[in-house]
């Protein structure tokens, strides 16, 4: 099996391949011990489709429906009524507190387990509106190959993700390979208490942790505990974490820093600077030239996008 | 070379090996698949000594004072008076103000690489004021074994403390083989921020989670996000999570809770349901014959304590 199969000959895959000959080599100047090798990625956009909303959105969306029936206010009460009506205007006039509000109506009041039960009943039936397919088996062919070739050469491979931590793992560990102790995301507060003899963790209406832009090197300190030596973008809000894991290193250690830039209207979606509701790559259009990062181009770097059906 | 040479063949060591044999065994009826092996192991008083108090505070006292002489103000303000006078009184006078005071004063204010450093320097000369010996020496033998036996045994192995995690990370690896993403504790907060054109992350004077008693169950989650099958502790802050662990399981998964119980004066410490400053264990005697928690004898079940120096 050749490496990076799905991938085609260009600049990118040399980059990639050059990189990891480079820190896997012993013996020579660049060499990095293996429990060093840590590599991160972002999840929307990076190695699964993120358009026209983020898979969990669409979660979000399909859960506020189905609870609709048992809360007729909902009708008549902000950011509910908008949301139901795909008002996104009106949703977006609620602002953070509106959005905080959606998210507790459908991701908080249960068990964790029972939050995982919902997550991987709607991904087993859920499709994508314009592809068609399940959402799992919208990852990108190349990321997957990307993850196990890091994972062959002696990497250890994380997702650092504006995603819910517990939405991911439903499906990161079979999808991607990467267990649930290796997803890292944005977080609600849980509280553990006994339901008779039985211990449970209760998901509760509040925020823990955002985990995006200046929030994901904070994730990567408090999860990890190491700095990556590889990491994995395709929006500003992974600007943060490109620098972290690749600017002004005292430790010396090479690293590497990618962005998969979205230029397959016909295969996929193409956007990068227009102001999206996730995915926005703008600065680091601007920045990836000026940092060393390397910049995918899905249109002609990636034979294929979606492994077939 | 035996497993666990430095267990005497008593109930206890036949507890753990009976469990991990039945949980390795393929075709039995209680075989657990690799990837949710998953065993949480306190750390101080469980992994390392914790008496006559856990090593961080150590660490934070000897910070203290090296920073006392640039802060001259703390000889007259609490807690910082009590503290340098020793007054253990007069700090816990002053409740978890005072503590949180202290914390921030000696852990807070610096960059994280930093604080590694400092820490690094710390444990490479101080030494444990009865034992004599460094305290990264003060590990148990028997525990370094078990660690190492389970994780021959397809285990991953975790660590889920109330102390600091960017403390315990400085020596977890070396010590006890557990890498940085594998060390759960409290933590505090920290920012990002871009020092000229190099990126830091800055230890803020905030707890961002302690991670003790019911917290260690939701820590457990939001860093490993799968129940243990294993839960090794030694107090009642371990309670949580041993109950998380052992109790109730819809999953079906056996599942196995440990307690080191300090019954070794001569050795080490004796010490359990008697109001300590870390380590009491009084709920926890009660409640392992209840709930099937192996209880270890120190002084009986362990051939050695601390391996030679």
């Amino acid at each position: 099996m050749p490496t990076l199969p799905s991938w085609n000959d260009t600049a990118a895959k040399q980059a990639i391949t050059a990189f990891v000959t480079r820190v896997t080599t012993e013996g020579g100047a660049d060499y990095v011990p293996p429990n060093e090798r840590i590599a991160v990625f972002d999840n929307d956009g990076t190695l699964w489709c993120e358009m026209p909303v983020p898979v969990q959105a669409f979660f979000a969306d399909d859960r506020l429906r189905a609870l609709a029936p048992q809360h007729p206010e909902w009708l008549t009460t902000e950011p509910f009524r908008s949301k139901l009506a795909n008002d996104m205007k009106g949703v977006m006039a609620s602002g953070m507190k509106g959005i905080t509000e959606l998210m507790a109506a459908t991701h908080a009041g249960m068990t964790t387990v029972e939050f995982i039960e919902i997550v991987r009943h709607w991904l087993a039936t859920a499709k994508h509106p314009k592809l068609g397919r399940p959402y799992t088996e919208l990852a990108y062919q190349p990321m997957l190959e990307l993850l196990a070739y890091l994972r062959t050469s002696g990497f250890t491979t994380f997702i650092v993700s504006v995603g819910g931590v517990e939405f991911m793992r439903v499906f990161a560990e079979e999808v991607y390979g990467v267990p649930p102790h290796q997803v890292i995301g944005s977080t609600i507060k849980t509280h553990f208490e006994m339901q008779g003899d039985t211990p449970v963790l209760v998901r509760d209406p509040a925020l823990d942790f955002f985990d995006d832009k200046a929030g994901k090197p904070v994730s990567i300190n408090k999860y990890i505990g190491r700095r990556p030596i590889a990491c994995f973008g395709n929006s500003d809000g992974d600007r943060e974490m490109l620098m972290w894991t690749t600017l002004g290193r005292a430790d010396g250690r090479p690293a590497f820093g990618l962005i998969v830039h979205h230029t397959d209207a016909e295969r996929e979606f193409a956007y990068d600077r227009q102001h999206v509701l996730s995915g926005q790559l703008d600065k680091g259009l601007d920045e990836a030239p000026l940092y060393g990062w390397v910049l995918v181009d899905m249109k002609n770097d990636w034979k294929t996008v979606f492994a077939e059906p």
